[in-house]
């Protein structure tokens, strides 16, 4: 087999040889555009660039191997590059070990500093007080409801969406003896029993489901009571000494969590992008049609459409939209200023590449 | 400011093709090896090899693209190309989301299959049975306790380390308040404590330290008693709703959990290799001392030395022992061979590459 390998082996050496030397002159390269950017204070992060690059090389990439590893090389060439131009940190809800850490090293490679904080609102302080250079929060989050947290500081603060990360989440149906003999009901937060419900349905249509403040207190209440079920995550059951009934029971395979990456960087267009707005209208009928007239007339499509009961002010309602395309884009800039005429309130979250 | 990026952003993009056509070439060639590799059996990962290109690039690395950047993207590029040749599947202390699971990507990049299992016991069943392709399990924890039953399973399965990871590991004071006020006890692992030792000397030096089954456990305690404060990592304390008095308070900055590679592959010399052996002897004096004789003579450096009691059979401890080099070194097998001789039981865990 020897015989065989070597040669081989030999080519993979000479291939690795190139690579090294072509990595540390695309380094060399990125000092270049480091001193550039410090002469004009430009950003050392610039996230549209970067989406760029990442699906320039999956469109490029001949094969035989996998587009989805070519990126994640890439993603850490990227880092490592960015890293010689400065450190770029990153504040997100900590700890470590968890999925906001994960969207962290998703957007920036693993050549990052991250900060953990204990709460969404010390993400946002820390990026608004320049601690950070970007926050990473939960937008919309299936299991753990920060998202509503989230959105309020938006309202608020003086920072913008850069970008977003998604990240694969997966609920698994634990008790405390690994079976279900003499469960009585199933508990979880309301929107990851909503998330299993055809499950659900099918397996346990007689067990009662209670919807909990979160998925990691149905984990708590499992662990003290052998008739509870809950529904979580393996690493909260885990906390709680749970064993898995059955494991990946969300309805669809693909359930993602999604993280804003937020900091005072205006992203470029990259081709492919989303903007996301906040809106209010006072509470008459119709007025959410009416005001939502310009997007559908300038043919800008709408990907996401939330509304937030008001906590405060004279309307009811926030209205949370993401549609296709940059504030750049001619058709989203006109659709834009009709929209914010029409609006009583009006504010731009952001316009970044859409995740990948 | 685009006037002058522009051209160097062109000269990114001109690498960035010829490292992505390099990579494909890469790729290419190891699905030539992974034919030649099933033709004969031979196994896909191989550690030696692998720790070898990663010293390599770090040591032909001219800079200015730092040395573990270059590391970290030639390890993901040897986990892209591994996967075509077969995807390996790796057994880990679940869930996903723990230190091992980050020692499971640290050893065998991205491109790997994950398989979380709920006890030490399962991760080496799995690998036994070859449902996974290799176990990865802590073998020095600095909180957990579980190179007991690690070290257990060592004496009696038939698999051998073929490498192994370390991983950074932490410790935060935490209290329910997130301050110190009415705090009379401070609760951890005794292992955690002795790792802080110096630290609460210096700062709590009257409060009562208490010995607990786990960190995990002290953490618990803390969030039901505003009396107690817990030491333990922040992702514990978060379970529990506790605020940190102060993060890193391990008094050795670079504190590591050690992490065994199990497998059934006997990793080939690396140039820079450690043996891991278990030994014992009747208990009389000057008996251990004996036993080690031989490494001494044959000039083996000893690198680790740790008694533990025997739970059966007819000698009280097991010793575990660390070597520097690998079984097929001359040095080394004349030195185990002379042990051998010496010791009522004798068994080498294997030989494999100094983690980086």
């Amino acid at each position: 087999m020897t015989d065989k390998l070597k040669p081989l082996r030999e080519q993979i050496d000479a291939i690795d040889a190139q690579i090294l030397d072509l990595l540390n002159r695309r380094a060399q390269i990125a000092q270049q555009v480091g001193h550039v950017k410090a002469e004009t204070q430009a950003p050392v992060f610039r996230p549209e660039r970067e989406a760029q690059v990442l699906r320039g090389v999956a469109e490029r990439n001949p094969g035989p191997m996998g587009d989805r590893e070519v990126q994640t090389i890439f993603r850490e060439i990227m880092s490592s590059c960015r890293s010689l131009e400065k450190r770029v940190t990153v504040a997100y809800l900590g700890p470590a070990g968890t999925f906001s850490e994960q969207a962290v090293y998703q957007q920036f490679g693993s050549a990052v500093e991250g900060l953990p904080c204990a709460s969404i609102d010390e993400v946002f302080r820390s990026a608004e007080a320049g601690t950070a250079d970007f926050g990473v929060v939960p937008i919309e989050n299936s299991s753990e409801g920060a998202v509503n947290r989230t959105l309020d500081m938006m309202l608020q603060t003086s920072l913008i969406i850069s970008g977003e990360v998604a990240i694969a989440v997966h609920h698994s149906l634990m008790t405390k003896s690994g079976n279900m003999d003499g469960v009585t009901s199933i508990c979880a937060h309301s929107q990851a029993l909503a998330q299993c419900q055809v499950w659900l349905n099918q397996n346990y249509p007689h067990i009662e489901r209670r919807a909990v403040a979160s998925n990691a207190e149905a984990a708590r209440l499992a662990g003290e009571d052998g008739t509870v079920a809950a529904i979580a995550s393996e690493l909260a059951g885990a906390q709680y000494k749970l064993g898995v009934v059955k494991g990946h029971i969300q309805d669809d395979p693909h359930n993602r969590t999604r993280f804003a990456v937020v900091g005072t960087l205006q992203t470029a267009p990259s081709g492919k992008d989303q903007t996301s707005l906040v809106l209010a209208v006072p509470n008459k009928a119709g007025a959410v049609y009416q005001l939502l007239a310009p997007l559908a007339k300038h043919g800008v499509s709408m990907t996401r459409f939330e509304s937030r009961p008001a906590r405060m002010g004279s309307w009811e309602y926030y209205f949370y939209v993401d549609v296709e395309g940059h504030v750049h884009d001619a058709a989203v800039a006109q659709a834009l200023a009709e929209l914010q005429g029409n609006a009583a309130f009006f504010k731009v979250l952001g316009s970044y590449p859409v995740s990948l």
